[in-house]
Parts: C-alpha cells; structure tokens; sequence
C-alpha cells in the first residue's frame, strides 16, 4: 500500500450538517451505510487508505447522530467542514448527495447550514416581501396561470395572456413547455405577451406580470432573460432540472436582470418520487430553490394529477420559509390539475402567503375567460 | 367552458420517438399512462380543452406501439414532432421526461431521434477515436485514476499526478470533490498538476493528460476552463447533474476551449436508483451524455461499492456508441471502487474501447505509486 501524507488543512472548524435518513435492513447495516456516506462525500477513498490527521479529523464527515426511526429507516446527522463546499451551489450540493445519490436508501432530509457558509449566497432576489412589493399586493395570496397549449402562434398566445391578466391574474407565465420554437419563436412571444400584459394593466391600472420561460441553452439564457426585462416581462422561468441551478443562480445573481424568478419542477422528479432515495421535497423544492436564488417554487399540489401528499406539499412549504440567515422566504406555488373548486381547502393549507397556479382549471369555470379570472381572483381576494 | 382556437402550425412531419417503460397494475392502467403522457409532455392540457386540427393532431405525444413487458410493465414508444423540441437540449429533455419524472412508473428507456433532429447537435468534439488521437493510443483500453483525497494541498496532488503520468495512467483527472477550495485552490492546483504531468511526459516521450474538475458556479465554469486550456491541462471533468447538460454543452462546442470532457455522474444517481422511474442507464449515461458533448462518460462499475448490475453497465457500454447520425461514439468509464485484479473481468465485457478508472485501489498493490500504475498498464496492455 502506497502512503498518503498526511497535512495540515487549514480549517475554520465550522461545520455544516446534512441529514439524511437510510433505508436498511437493519441497523448494523444502517450504521455502515452512514459511515460510508462520510467517506464517499467527501476524501472517496477506503477507509484504511486516509491518512491520519486532519484529513480524517476534520475532511472526512463526521456522524453527528444516529437513531432508529422504524423497523428500516434510520436517520442520521452527519457534519461536514464548511471549507469542503468551496463556499459555492454546485461543491456544496456534490458534498451534500453527489456520489451518495448512486446508492440506494439514502435520502436527503434537511441541510443545515451556518451562517458562515449561507454568507456566501445571496439567495432570492425578492423573496416573499419583494416579490408583493412587485405585485403591489401586500396580504393576499397570488395568482398564477400558464401560457397554452404548445403550438399557439405567439399572436394566440398574447391574446391569452392580455385577458388573464384583465382578469386579475398577478402573474402570467409561458407554460414551461414554450421554448424557442419554430410555431412560438421566443422573441416574438416575449415581445406580444409582455405588450399584451402592459395593454391590460393601462386598461385596469394594476400591475400584472409576465414571467417568459428562458430554461434552455447555457449560452443564450442571460441574453434571453435581459431581452425579456427589455421587453418589458416582469419576471423569469426556469427550470432548475434541465438548465441548471447554478445558472438560476447566475441569473437571479446577475444586477443587469434583477427580476424575480419562479422555478419549474420539470426533470427534478426523479429526485422525490422513490421513497428511500433521492432528496426531500423540503430541501429540494424549499431550501435548494432559495440557495439557488428563487422568489417562487412551484410544484404539484396534492390530489391534483400528481402524485405529492399532502405532507410532501405542506414540507415545501415550510422550506421556502424556514429560517436560513439572510437567505429569504419564497413563494410555493402549487399547480398541477388544480380546480377554482380547491381554493378555499388550499388556503387552509398554505395560508396567504402562496401562489396558487391554476392551467387548465381557469378554463373550465365559463365560455369567458377573463371572467373566469375575476372568479379566481374573488375566490382568493375575498378571504 | 373557453374555447381555445384551432390554428394551423407549421410542422415538418418529422418525429422524434422516446420508448418508455410503465409499471402498473394492469393493462388499462397502464394505457391511460401512455395516453397521459401524450399530453402532459406536449400541451399540458386536459384532453377535452385541447383544440382539434394541428395541435390535436400533430403537437400531442402519439402512442405508437404499447405493449406488455411482464405483469405489471409495459412498453410504449410515443412520437413527438421535432418541432417540439426547438431544435435544442434542454427542451428536447423536457418534452422527453419533464413533468412525467414527476409521476411515479415512468420510465425513459431510449431515445430514437432522426437525423432532422440530430442535425442541431454537434455531440462530442472528440468522441473515441479523436481521444484515442488525443492519447496517441490507438487500439488499447485507456487508463484513468482520480487525484485525492479531498483535504491534500497542490502541491501534494501534484507530486500524485506526476508518479500516476510517470506510471503510464493516460488520464490523470481530478476527483470530482475537488473543486475551489481555500485548502486546493482550483488555479494553483491546475498549473501545479499540469506540469506535473508534463514533467512527467518529458521524462517518458509519451502523452499522459491532466483533467481539472471544472464543474462549478455557471459564470465561472468557462473561464475556468479556458485557465486549465492555457495551463496545459489535457482534458476537462465535469459533472452534468451538478452544473447542467446545457453548460455541459456549451464547453464542448465552444472551439476556444477544444479539449476533451469526461462526464461524472455525480447527483445523478436517483435519475437510475428506481426501477419503475427515471432514466434508462442506456439513456442518461449514453445517448444523453453524447448529446451534451461528453466523450467519456464515467458510470459505478458492477460489483464494486454502488449498486448497478452487470446489465446496467452493458447498456450504458451499449448507450456510448449506438448510432446517432454523425454524433460520435464515447468512451465508457467505469469506475467506483474496481481493484486490478478485475481488470481482466472488465476486459471481457467491455472490450477495449474503455477507459479504466481506478481510484483507491491503484494505492493496494504496492508501497510504489509509479510501480502500481505500471503494474496497471501492464495488466491493460498486455491484452
């Protein structure tokens, strides 16, 4: 066996926690799994190959605490040095569950993090109170509906668009399947949707948005984004899964865009949908969103078409919210098959501090749509 | 109810297929999947709100063929226009898998696209006979180890990079924990490891390569990499799960960068670890790893410390060089806790169109780093 030196690491010995529940036979099996996540997440080496000292003192994760939460499911606390995340989204998300999201039976749970690393983010540009201020909306819970169906010519589209927000819709967003495509070609739609969106808040003399979705290539995402606060879209879409939440973070970092961003769901299901692997819909729809700088998270709601419990919707919510430094709260936003008639059941869930996300629904209540909207809207305003 | 108006849409009549798998409890459980998924990954509308002529017609998903796996999986290949797409990564992956990662017994297995299509992308730069130029190794398994562990300074990895160079490991990459932390400062470790291996190319006449992890904050990953080009770095790491396909994408086509990308599975993992929900290993490691410009892509070897079978591997070896129009061939790369002694093992079921990742276990076989690489290198080019 060759040596490994061992070094001095300067470490500020601050630590971070991930807690992460295994699934196991047993518990002799549970206690291997957590020692192995220490070594894999960190040094990737056997354990008799890391050298002493530092590196296996304070590199290596540490156990934190260990319990039995039933007859195969374990949880624990494991801690690691601030100074392995590189004090960035991506280092820190790969400590937390890079190679460990190739084994079965770990799942994230929760991250726990010190002030002295979430200082290295700067989180949602608006956050709940910027995000009313936006709106000019102080208390209510907010209104969300999606451009569709794919295939509309941008023309069809800004007509939607123009009576939604006639309607009282705060904000009126590309569905997230309206790319840069050949029959919606995303300049044109920008500039329609945005104008259209601007006609309906000179006829009422509120202040609704347009939120185009710029999910796409790494190197025209930017320029997308600041073509749509030119042409006047009052926030942005993104799909964290497909393009990145390190370039969510860049643009919600980025002072030439500075609007709000609300994420999409689309491509990250694969991390919620096996019970015993894969991340938590509080950490990730909750406090990855906000590290990744989101104002608004949607995911599905429960009893929609999807497949979230009530539990999972009520844990994202308590994720965009709870306390992270100066990290803001955020917006959930549940959508997905959601009907006016849940409204009220909803509200009791989330309270007025949501964005309810309405499709397909808004189009069910009458011939009107504009009308349908006002429905919404008093629906939600009117508690 | 609204009516939405029936346009006309521009389409070429073009089709890209994606052959899903569905769990379900039976037959007509799992049709209404398939016809689910038509629509979901499309217009995202209620059947009966989907306007009839071109969107009804040609924008929705087509079931092709569906039919029965075993007693509770079923196989179903859905078209979509290539339109849909818009001719570029991200979307495509969104209408191939967006919101049916969501819901739980949805699959993606494969994806069939036509040469229309395939045409947008340029896939890898170098794929396995440009990397095989890259290495002047032109018939052989290629040979690759990880630089570790996390916690060592430059200067050490360094002294590493060069005996494993001097040793004849052909690629000499970092680990993907390494990143830019204060303890391995992602500049100061590049310049020392580049000439570490070129030293060591120097003594020997040969071309050993260094690959720096370059994953990271989006606005810095191609400065990043232009810094490892001009220090002489030989190839480049990264990891698509953490830092996004897209980004991904973007540094294998950009021609100031031009140097090879090994892909690290890293946060992929719950995309594989259900049965009933993700990616096919032939899928994400393979065809979606070449789209995105990889020409090597690293996967968990069967038989060590993570959890893929002798088959998953075959898949992903089978995924690397099916044909794709123009769109290179890629080197699979297993690696995750292999020994030497495997080496033969691996040879049989992957060939020698390989690369060999050996981490850990490069350090057992003698007190001499060096000697253990050649020892290695025998072993792989003997055959």
């Amino acid at each position: 066996m060759t040596t490994i030196p061992s070094v001095p690491v300067p470490l500020s010995g601050e630590r971070f926690c991930v807690v992460y529940c295994l699934a196991a036979k047993d518990e002799a099996e549970a206690r291997e799994k957590a020692r192995d996540i220490c070594l894999e997440q960190t040094v990737e080496f056997p354990d008799d190959l890391v050298p002493d000292g530092d590196i296996r003192d304070h590199i290596l994760g540490c156990i934190e605490s260990f319990e039995r939460r039933d007859a195969h499911h374990f949880e624990t606390v494991i801690s690691y040095a601030v100074e392995t995340s590189g004090f960035e989204l991506t280092q820190l998300l790969n400590v937390v569950f890079g190679n460990s999201s190739i084994k079965p039976g770990i799942r994230v749970e929760r991250l726990d993090l010190p002030d002295s690393l979430l200082h290295a983010f700067k989180g949602p540009r608006f956050g709940r109170d910027g995000l009313r201020a936006w709106l000019n909306a102080s208390h209510r819970p907010l209104l969300c509906t999606a451009l569709k169906p794919m295939g509309l010519p941008p023309k069809e589209l800004a007509y939607l668009a123009y009576q939604c927000a006639l309607g009282g819709i705060d904000i009126v967003k590309d569905d997230h399947g309206l790319a840069d495509q050949s029959f919606s070609p995303f300049t044109e739609r920008v500039q329609r949707c945005a104008e259209a969106v601007a006609q309906a808040n000179r006829e009422t003399g509120l202040k609704r948005i347009y939120m185009p979705n710029v999910t796409g290539p790494a190197s025209r995402v930017v320029e997308h984004a600041l073509f749509a606060k030119q042409a006047g879209a009052g926030g942005l879409l993104f799909s964290p899964g497909l393009a990145g939440l390190n370039l969510m973070q860049q643009l919600a970092d980025d002072d030439r865009v500075g609007l709000p961003i609300m994420t999409h769901p689309a491509w990250q299901g694969s991390f919620v949908t096996g019970p015993d692997n894969g991340i938590s819909h509080y950490a990730l729809f909750g406090q990855i969103a906000r590290l990744a700088g989101a104002d608004a998270s949607i995911f599905p709601n429960y009893g929609g078409r999807f497949s979230f419990s009530r539990e999972d919707c009520q844990s994202i919510a308590e994720g965009t919210t709870a306390p992270m430094a100066r990290i803001k709260s955020i917006f959930p936003a549940p959508g997905g098959g959601m009907s006016l008639a849940r409204v009220p059941e909803m509200l009791d869930l989330y309270g007025r501090d949501v964005i309810f996300l309405i499709g397909g629904g808004l189009h069910r209540q009458g011939p009107n749509l504009v009308e349908n909207c006002r429905h919404f809207h008093q629906l939600v305003a009117e508690r």
